[in-house]
């Protein structure tokens, strides 16, 4: 009998979509309340970014981060609450000068990406495994900056859900589990489908799925039009699924998504129509060796 | 009836071998008497990077580079030329100010990393075909950077070989073959177990080889103890191989190679015995589709 | 843009199922009416056996299969008529002297296994591609066998549908292509989940699919509870389906299935929620190279 | 640290090969005495059949296998035996009446075919898994036979070696282990490259690995000229290997094998070439959980 799937639904992302997209949820309320909505419809999870309330672009801001984990909590929903720490690794080389970062860059310190880790302690929070093209830049995780914010994760109490863009992130995650600088039952997740991480591929996710330690729980998600293939893929390997509006816009060809909920509504339906549970929130915890609420 | 198998050999690379490992070539007679050899041994394609003289130091200089060229050309050997275009891609950020780069960091334009492309038009030269972090830093090739240096390659009239370090590298170079970016025809170059990019591993290896287009050119290589398993399992599954002192310095376990043509003949002893035959540089050129000589 | 996914219906198969499931559908009539049905709610290909319409067994009676065919092209239906020749390969060794065959037994003569398919000139017909263990006993379908019934379906100008229940069989056809045999674009048909034949595993389905010729047109279906995710498995690896009542009774768990057509309906709702498009019996004709009706 | 590789050598096999090649080995003395001679070569287990002494013919004698047996442990060599219980399977159904069987047809009852095995009680024994074609009829092992053979072999303590034709043989291998017929760690064998089972391949052998229970021992070997190639792709997926004049007849293209035992070292060769390690059979006694001698 396999476990119920767990559905992480990621809230708001942190690309340039707050505005173009009526659905893209960007105060504090509207993601907390996104978020809860997004649980009722049967996410166990919810990954989540802040906004600028006032311009929609990504923020690092804590007290942001605060209020809505605090609105989450004081709505009593059982959603486990997932902060991203991926902000901040953006970076571009200046075209004449390259050892000069270019505008569009924005790397930050471990320190600063992890300093809501460390004041809110949330169940969960992700942590980028590598570098890779990004777009028109690159996203930069250098491995000793993955070594400081996971050592903040580790004293905050933190599970891990380590952000694999591609195979080789994983060599680095199990290099830093023995290592002990990563605990030993992590979330892994798989990003599927990023320009220009590892394709949104059946072999490719098997082989992922391969290097991994026997037993692992692991998560896999494809970006736009790849995000329900990807889901019922994950799904029949063994693995659990992500949806949201972070990944995918667009509920189907050509028709934009009207909530988070509604996304994650498809998500449980192609999950049940192939015979697969949907985990609760509490089932989730005991899958994840989450402390129960 | 399969295709011969073509050997590369990696004369010398850019990693801080040279002083360390007697065996590494550092001058230009050196890499061009080593990449002579080493043809002589079984291997049709030599893949040159260059050193300073005096320091052992990798280096772009495009007079040791032409020193090198000419050497090998007026020796009459047949051995197909391949010169890295790797160089000055490697990025360190500094800590306390990420957005500055830190000491160790050698990123360079486009048009410096091709310059020698364009004025000396080898055979074959290599396009890193994305960004990773690579020992304590990152490579980075962000995608207009390797757009750049793709239209030196063709204008010059170049084989590209694309250094495919991780599954999604296949992803941009497939859309860059779809733009008319990239020829059609290229050579595929798989690195293994470059911490910390794609794994010395056969899951992923198929994965990558099933992502190409059909018919394509491809060959793989692991780093370090798994040059051999490796050269056994790309050929294996259809591959060309390559080895050489830019990769491994040791012939076993514990001894240290004596010249790149020794490894170039075990590479050779293995194929053998295994029943694949060895291309000669007349065969490979037919293969990749280069003029004869 | 991927091809529309063709949806094949088996519409009552072989088993002792008829007498104890009310939805099978025994007599020429309901044979033709279902196939008819299933085409409507979404099935391209009816795949079809005939059952002894007083008994409820399993026929190969040549006057049954004609009354099939003649009542749906009468009909105007434009489904896809693909009849098997699978019937008359099941064998029991005796206990005692396993050099005579047991009670359960019903090997007959590629003669008589092909007969309907020279009268009747089905657009398909199947074609098992070797032997197995089968539930009690084993299906024998032996090199010499298999080629007397191809050369039957050669003749006929029939379309072979490809019984692939394990890796091996695909050997045997693609030899069995190599000589001429059989036609070089037949549909491959792989059965996951047979005891004791290939699983209904990923791998597997993975390997097989990458035995085949590249550009070859395949289907596969998934045995009992495994119909629906094989479905999805087959469609996301870039393969056709098969569902039906020949293959699984459930529409889910614990639900009997009222019709083939419920069947269908359930298989083209999973497929468009991921995003495929399901063919039509024209298309199907197209992808297939049959002649248009 | 990965394991040290097993090697096991198959003595002579049940083909028609004794006449037409001088090095199969044919009396019990022939077999016992190159079965010695491959473990000082490096192979750990013999794979056992015995022939007829006159006429060269396969042989399942009692007689014959106590001769070997015996001669084995009296010459103080470690080399692990390994009897077959394959012989008696083959079936060509008639032509004209197939319920009837035709001449080649070998046929036995389980009794029979595992009556050594109760008798001398070998380290290891072979257990066929199931049905095949198998040349120009078919192998039969139906699964009440399958479970017949496997009591003898647990009720003689016998360690079984399940041979596995295709992906389907692991299927009702696992079955029978959660029945509790089949030991929870028993030897795996794959046979690749015997038409018309699962093909020399490495997807395929990569999917049937996958499908073995985590930590199992597995070994595969390729038929003929497949025999290194498949022996390299075993040990690089973290298999044990075989070799021996059962499998194939060459040491190399065009050049008979002399011995068993130059098989093995080429063997041998391989594999320490590629870094792997070669099991004594003292440490392959201990791999398996055998009793030390
Ligand atoms: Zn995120
Ligand atoms: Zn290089
Ligand atoms: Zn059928
Ligand atoms: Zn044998």
């Amino acid at each position: 009998m396999p476990k119920p799937t767990i559905i992480t639904c990621a809230i708001t992302g942190g690309d340039d979509t707050a505005g173009r997209f009526r659905a893209v949820p960007v105060t504090p309320r509207q993601i907390a309340d996104s978020a809860i909505e997004a649980c009722r419809a049967g996410a166990a999870i919810a990954h989540i970014h802040v906004r600028n309330p006032e311009t929609g672009k990504p923020s690092i801001e804590l007290a942001l981060y605060r209020e809505v984990v605090e609105r989450i909590r004081d709505s009593g929903s059982p959603v486990i609450v997932n902060l991203t720490t991926g902000a901040g690794a953006r970076f571009i080389p200046s075209d004449d000068a390259p050892n000069t970062v270019a505008e569009g860059s924005n790397l930050r310190t471990p320190a600063e990406r992890a300093r809501h880790i460390a004041a809110l302690r949330p169940e969960i929070c992700s942590l980028d495994m590598g570098s890779l093209n990004f777009g028109k830049g690159a996203l930069i995780n250098i491995q000793k900056h993955v070594e400081a914010i996971a050592a903040v994760i580790r004293e905050a109490g933190v599970k891990p859900e380590l952000e694999i863009f591609d195979t080789g992130h994983i060599a680095l995650a199990r290099h830093m589990m023995n290592e002990g600088l990563i605990e030993q039952n992590p979330l892994w997740q798989f990003v599927m489908g990023v320009p220009w991480g590892a394709p949104s591929d059946t072999d490719v996710l098997l082989a992922m799925r391969n290097l991994l330690p026997s037993g692992a729980n692991w998560s896999a998600f494809g970006i736009g039009a790849k995000e329900y293939p990807m889901l019922a893929q994950a799904a029949l390997l063994g693995g659990h699924v992500r949806v949201g509006l972070e990944d995918n816009l667009y509920v189907e060809k050509g028709v934009q998504a009207t909530s988070n909920a509604q996304l994650v509504e498809k998500g449980v339906n192609v999950l049940q129509t192939l015979g697969f549970e949907v985990a609760t929130p509490k089932q989730a915890r005991e899958i994840l060796g989450l402390q129960a609420l």
